[in-house]
């Protein structure tokens, strides 16, 4: 990369034992990155782990302090095995307590009557974090330092990341283009090459599909400058014709 | 865990840039966590990483030396983005050379004729590894070690893994018992809480749904016990009743 700006990176750690078993196709991954990537954010690493809080403290902090931006899903409900806002809390070494914003919230959502002690419970959190409304069904999430911890139940957890998205400070947006031919990517990969150290600020990447007995390939190209995607785009696609002849 | 046997553990390791930039939805690693949740082998951790050499190689180095399995999608295509084998081979510190026998694989996929140098770029791998058979599209995967790495195309990849998990050792089965109910999750949290420590073996997860302005929750029982199992749904099951009224 020969950009004048440093990338701003992120990660994503999915907490939930129903992804790992095979149980749950997570999509919230596929949401956050979508939104980074319109935000000029770079994500660079996904990681689904269990509820386990040893697991959940040493991520937290590997990936907060080895990227710019860390997001969490998972496990800020009511229930016992719910166990993020007190592994974030422990990850900073700060207070797990009720947090007095967040108990109005509740108590604005539920009533006094209904407020129980298990729906107390989401009103905890690191002390002084800052929260993420949730317009859906109240419990918020929050952010403290650089890690934004979020729902894991997608309708919230979009809610909670298109808040985010707004104050978030980003970098060049990376562009894309992406042309689609009958190939096969063996039939492409030397001009690829070629092209690749002609061009190296762009990402070029090929993803051949199968599906129906026929193979595709999508080349897709990855970069800040909208100029040169264009002219590399009209590359590859003379390309691609010229192989089909 | 107060199971006899320790059990077997597994991580996934997807390789793309294409699923980080969320152009992408990853399926693999549900389709992985399936079969290793058939053959009762425990899915840990899921880690989606970018095609930069130093990130491939630390962290197969890491999931490999931290679980009994680990399994890679991606990257062993033809393409100069295509770096998983060598990375691999690098990792293990094993020559990266072409392999004999997916010589001939590709040999009589291919012909003579077409089997040009970016396709014989697909037998070369670490040396001395095992083969995954593709009975898609020729190219074979990969096995050295406790590392199994295969395509990134699904429908391939599919057809790999089946292959694998037929001889793949695993450990006690864990199976599942579902319950749904109408309630919301802070509704049932304090019973879960109790049963969680009366029945210690057993994994009680609840996962709130939220669609067409309804919550639903399903509260999901795993344990390698069946009867237990059974014993317990029928408790989660009349205590949803009686919150019901």
């Amino acid at each position: 990369m020969s950009e004048s700006a440093k990338p701003i990176t992120a990660a994503v750690l999915i907490i939930g034992n129903e992804i790992l078993s095979g149980r749950t196709l997570d999509k919230n991954a596929n949401y956050i990155a979508q939104k980074l990537t319109e935000k000029g954010v770079r994500l660079m690493e996904v990681r689904t782990i269990p509820d386990i809080a040893e697991t959940v403290i040493a991520s937290v902090n590997e990936l907060r302090h080895k990227f710019d931006y860390l997001f969490t899903t998972g496990g800020i409900g009511p229930t016992h095995d719910d166990i993020t806002a007190e592994c974030i809390s422990r990850a900073f070494d700060v207070p797990y307590e009720q947090h007095p914003q967040a108990y109005e919230v509740l108590l604005a959502h539920y009533g006094e009557a209904e407020l129980t002690d298990a729906r107390l419970k989401m009103a905890k959190m690191p002390k002084d974090a800052t929260l993420i409304p949730n317009p859906v069904s109240g419990a918020p999430g929050f952010n403290i330092g650089n890690v934004y911890t979020m729902a894991g139940v997608p309708k919230i957890m979009q809610a909670m990341m298109d808040h985010i998205a707004t104050d978030l400070a980003g970098g060049d947006i990376v562009h894309s283009k992406t042309i689609t031919c009958g190939l096969r990517e063996s039939e492409l990969a030397d001009e690829l090459t070629d092209l690749q150290n002609k061009y190296p600020d762009i990402d070029i990447g090929s993803y051949p599909r199968y599906a129906e007995g026929q193979f595709s390939l999508s080349v897709v190209l990855r970069g800040t400058d909208v100029e040169a995607l264009e002219t590399l785009a009209q590359e590859v696609q003379n390309i691609a014709d010229a192989k089909r002849g």
